[in-house]
């Protein structure tokens, strides 16, 4: 299938220019000035044509929880968000299907979704997500989240010797179970790919880690976790391992150039270091560490040291959206208060390039994806120029960057297939979407997790925090 | 004229209930459930009610330069803004009209503009503004910003001796201005208020401040304006006053029960007591501070100290938008990263009441506004709660602030005027407005400041960073 987008604005060094952009086959075939129109021509008249972003992490099983958990820090807000009922894969399908749309009409052509399983029924759980990003037509990485930790091991034991439940499965067990989802689901031409992603060095042994490098090895697949997105986990790796979690991270050979690292807030210059030489992506979640209270990622250093940054919304039970052009103004904006010299601070134009050729190159795809280059992807997205949020005219890039664009996405091509038009996504019906997740769910105006108070207490007494006797509310 | 919403969810206390509001001659008649249906009927399902928050601080003019000034701080930003073509009354008038709809599109239905007076056109600046207010049916606090230093005042001297050109025109010339806008156009039984609006201590000087003052005491009107956005702010008014900006503020008498001051970043403690004592309210622009790179204000203690404080998005050019919901979002995750302790965390309830009330009495009128009170004021907000962005049900409040809603304020009324139906604003035409705003602009691809590059060097010498040869860019 082929089509011409004609006379629409694409950036182009420090300045626009408008072009024709011919596609052909799923991939730009010309960008240039009064092209011959091949296949259906696009009218890109005061619209903006960029690379889709990448919402480089999420968890799309969050957004039933989402506006749900007060204010509370991570080791807090977890043990409330497992406390919920567990989910069916017709609800893994839902929320897969809303965080794509959310994903789209922000800018988004890529979702990485660190997809949290249903015990007892992991592989219809990726199954589930897996339809749901087939049908509505967006690029998937999906990373099936695993431990082989309990929950409780997240918390630094403060010296205090605490013996913890075994996980639910074993390490081998979760290990053949991702080979398992990787033989099933891996379709890189397909636009779906499998990553391999233990949750984190807070919940995961040394043996899981590992088992998912072999896996890497084997298939081909990147990498992904978070890391050190607390002060707490920053204790608990000098308890867990006498050194830096990144130090670990890296004598156990995790860190590549397709390992992509979700938070990454409490690393001191050294660890900045070690994930410039390996190369690794740092992805920036600028709205989840901000509610979660996680800290303010030193995303200057990243980039001053040369490390690959790119932005993720996380699940939306930490943000609570899957907004990305708003994940990427505070991503940007943020870290203005952090350096005195406003030369450091980040642009809008390296704000795009970060969302777009930085997710690619953090998936391993940058040659593929992430800028609008002859020969790559046709993974694009046209902005509309004329929505009165991007008005009055002046800078599109620094408009749609650093102010709140609404109703502003156009079209969206994934591989070549428009899956957006005039502002509405075209593969599914939303208003049915809507309807399902409204009939699936119930307002809810006030609870309290057991578990979280059983957790509090320890996790007042580690951190240096007052007793409580009211709680958290 | 009277009308009744039925079926509407509102919060009481940490729940909800659904009830009916009946409103009469633009104000809250009665609550309750079943009640007789009073004029017209509306239907209030699966919506919620909320009273209108306040856009506590912006510059509507700044409108027709968002998204264009480059990441820098405020003394070189504002060195930039000025340096712009003049407006005329007409740009006034639809960029007021923009502000006006982003903030209604928000859940606003007051605004308090800071309004940039044209030189030479300093009442029909104000005329252009009142009437695009009063077309929209938006209620208006418009706050003409007068100043009485040369821009080049602002910045600290460092121990040098500068010389700087007078100001454009006389103190007793801009207080005779301001009293002459009040007379024409201060009509609060009409939504329309003037207030006494110094720009802040690093422009104006203590005559200016005392005849507002006066201006104040004679005229029943509130008083705004800025305060210590910035580090250089801070610095300079010890070079000015030998004490903090705050204490000189209270000995001259401008703090007050009624007197509102944008941005308050940079107070100590004891500058915090005297907030708190005059009854000041402080309004938090968190967007703004971070995009200037200002810094964070010490929200937590503000509101531990019983400092009242709202929310405002400030101009457009440093923020770049009016979406009043972003800066209460922001507003309130932001400071999670400043206090360890959860338990003194903004929760979304918190952030509504700021938003409203905390407004309300910033503005001297928490008897008529601000809250869903019999007797008060119908300036009311209704969201639907079927938008995919409020989706799954969850705590309703939490999805709107915690959120990033979109295309989710169903209906807005002022004064009991329904001047939003159906997510469409009623009273002027959007798209009309949308086409003046293209066509009175053009795109922009690159351009820098003569001004900026003189007071460069200044700044980052009185700041101590290093000596620059590129420039910003």
């Amino acid at each position: 299938m082929s089509f011409t987008i004609q006379n629409v604005l694409i950036p182009v060094d420090q300045a626009y220019e408008t072009v024709d952009v011919q596609i052909n086959a799923g991939q730009i075939a010309a960008v240039g000035s009064q092209l011959e129109v091949v296949g259906t021509a696009v009218d890109g008249q005061n619209k903006l044509l960029l690379p889709g972003f990448f919402n480089a992490h999420t968890h799309s099983s969050e957004m039933w929880q989402r506006g749900i958990i007060p204010p509370v820090p991570l080791e807090l807000w977890i043990a409330e968000l497992y406390e919920f009922s567990p989910l069916n894969p017709e609800q893994i399908y839902l929320s897969a299907l809303g965080t794509a749309v959310e994903t789209l009409l922000s800018g988004g052509t890529s979702v990485v979704d660190h997809l949290v399983l249903i015990p007892g029924q992991e592989l219809e759980t990726v199954a589930a997500a897996v339809r749901a990003y087939q049908e509505i037509g967006i690029r998937a990485f999906v990373a099936p989240l695993i431990q082989d930790e309990a929950l409780s091991a997240g918390v630094p034991s403060g010296g205090a010797a605490i013996d913890h439940d075994p996980y639910l499965r074993s390490t081998t067990a979760t290990l053949n179970l991702v080979e398992e989802m990787v033989q099933q689901f891996h379709r890189p031409a397909e636009g779906i790919n499998i990553l391999v992603a233990p949750t984190g060095i807070q919940l995961c042994s040394d043996a899981l880690f590992k088992g998912c490098i072999d896996l890497s090895d084997r298939y081909n697949l990147c990498r992904h976790a978070h890391l050190l997105e607390t002060k707490a986990q920053k204790l608990l790796a000098q308890e867990k391992y006498g050194c830096s979690a990144v130090e670990h991270l890296q004598q156990i050979g995790y860190l590549s150039d397709r390992t992509s690292l979700a938070h990454c807030v409490w690393l001191d210059d050294a660890d900045i270091e070690i994930l410039a030489e390996t190369r690794s992506t740092v992805v920036h979640n600028p709205l989840s560490n901000l509610r979660l209270g996680s800290g303010i990622a030193p995303l200057l250093k990243y980039r001053q040291a040369g490390v690959n940054v790119t932005f993720g919304c996380d699940g939306a039970a930490s943000n609570d959206s899957q907004d990305l052009l708003e994940a990427i103004k505070i991503g940007s904006l943020l870290h203005n208060v952090t350096d005195l010299d406003y030369q450091h601070w980040t642009t809008p134009r390296q704000a795009v390039e970060m969302a777009s050729l930085g997710g690619a190159k953090g998936l391993n795809v940058s040659e593929e994806l992430g800028s609008l280059t002859v020969g790559k992807q046709a993974d694009l997205v046209m902005y509309d120029l004329t929505s009165l949020s991007l008005l009055p005219r002046t800078d599109p890039i620094g408009l749609l960057i650093l102010g709140r664009p609404t109703n502003a996405v156009d079209s969206v091509w994934v591989r070549g297939d428009r899956i957006v038009a005039a502002g509405q996504v075209n593969t599914i019906d939303v208003n049915n979407l809507r309807q399902q997740l409204f009939q699936h769910s119930e307002w809810v105006t006030q609870r309290r997790s057991q578990e979280l108070r059983q957790v509090e207490a320890r996790y007042r007494s580690v951190m240096g925090l007052p007793e409580s006797s009211s709680g958290y509310s």
